[in-house]
């Protein structure tokens, strides 16, 4: 088995060699990730201009390879040929979580659906560390062991086509992590706000500022599930048709 | 009514021009586009550093504000408090189809998906001229003509929460063009190539390179409905969650 390990938050980011560790006993790992962050970078396909590829190492002395683009090149470049044939790519561990609406901003889950697309399985791995904001996260141990475990088990089963499947570890020890448990993708709640300030110079510029995302707290999401003590495994798929509202829509008169 | 007026290909775009002139007899519109082009951006949040605005001039003398923020962003600053209520997002006109799986690394989509997740109405207009790719897209005369009555329909209508209306128009003369048909996202056929080069240096870079890609064409999706001469439009919903997959899931016996 060849598994590729890819990230959004850079290749030197410790949830990525967390990751890359927990990987090498389920077959031949290689490091494929961004040179500096890209969170909250989106789904992306850099086509107007060429991509570097250097080769580095991690802080445990394992070799990567490190590119210029965002985390989907990151994917598509090996996937594209730069590799030998890729059986699975795992992406992260994210140290925040990937819940709700943020799967179409992360990076994180961009670049397991990249692979997707391509027809390799992908799996989003990420840590739910969210209601600890002042903690530095430092702990990937418990992520990377139920990393493991769900990887094995994709490698084992397989997924259905199409079908990304997007891993929220909580933030705990492995003792106090009640169990894995299937979602749905719930709903997030922005607290963005607009913080304007004016530079020394006199002119405006913009943060999208305002308070951490929080969620509904509904049972049988990932939402749910990660204030349960649960990870939250949730398939998600790369048809976004809303089909109720095709029949809406169909009982248009367009005029 | 006030409608917001976007896209991904930069405030200069002519495709922009035609939409904001289309939408003024539905309502006021204010434009708020990027600087510059961000095609294949895919869904940004820009949190690493502050956004400029500044305001600018269409080439029919339309005021125009510009960010140097994604697509998204230019939806977020001015829904989170830097314009007035907005009552509409559209976002294009594209001059390049978002069918199949383009639409998470669409700015022109995820431009009008920032504006759902906000709570307002989006919509995405592009042009399907692919299967022209040696032609320069001028004329969005016709596009605009099917933008208005679909922005138009949508006002008086609404939308479900969570629904985005992705829309593609044939490149073809109003008469030409069949009809709208509300349609399924259909599978894009992608035909990237890896496309190794050395540069003057000695040193290799990569593009991603190969051919424009092509669509299944099945009955029903988006991509049928181009090319049996229709207008495309397809209800999308940020809920990716792959419901028939977590049955299966379910059943895995995780150790």
């Amino acid at each position: 088995m060849h598994i590729l390990v890819t990230n959004d938050d850079g290749v030197q980011a410790p949830g990525l060699l967390a990751l890359a560790q927990t990987m090498r006993p389920l077959g031949k790992v290689t490091v494929f990730a961004p040179d500096r962050n890209w969170s909250a970078s989106g789904h992306v396909k850099t086509l107007e201009r060429p991509l570097r590829v250097t080769e580095t190492m991690l802080a445990d002395g394992t070799a990567a390879f490190m590119s210029d683009g965002a985390p989907s090149d990151c994917v598509a470049l090996p996937l594209l040929g730069f590799l030998d044939k890729v059986d699975l790519v795992v992406s992260g561990i994210n140290p925040f979580s990937n819940i709700g609406h943020d799967v179409t901003y992360s990076g994180t889950v961009t670049a397991a659906m990249e692979a997707v697309i391509t027809g390799v399985p992908g799996i989003a791995f990420s840590l739910a560390s969210q209601d600890k904001p002042a903690a530095v996260v430092t702990d990937y141990g418990p992520a990377a062991e139920i990393a493991k475990v769900v990887a094995q088990k994709t490698l084992e089963e397989g997924l259905s086509e199409g079908v990304v499947l997007n891993v929220n570890i909580p933030y705990l020890s492995l003792e106090a992590i009640k169990g894995i448990m299937v979602t749905r993708q719930g709903l997030r709640v922005y607290r963005d706000a607009l913080d304007r300030r004016v530079d020394p110079r006199g002119r405006p510029y913009y943060w999208i500022g305002g308070e951490a995302p929080t969620g509904v707290n509904e049972e049988g999401t990932d939402v749910g599930a990660l204030a349960a003590g649960y990870v939250s495994v949730t398939p998600l798929q790369l048809d976004l048709t809303n089909y109720k509202a095709m029949d809406v829509l169909k009982s248009w008169e367009w005029k």
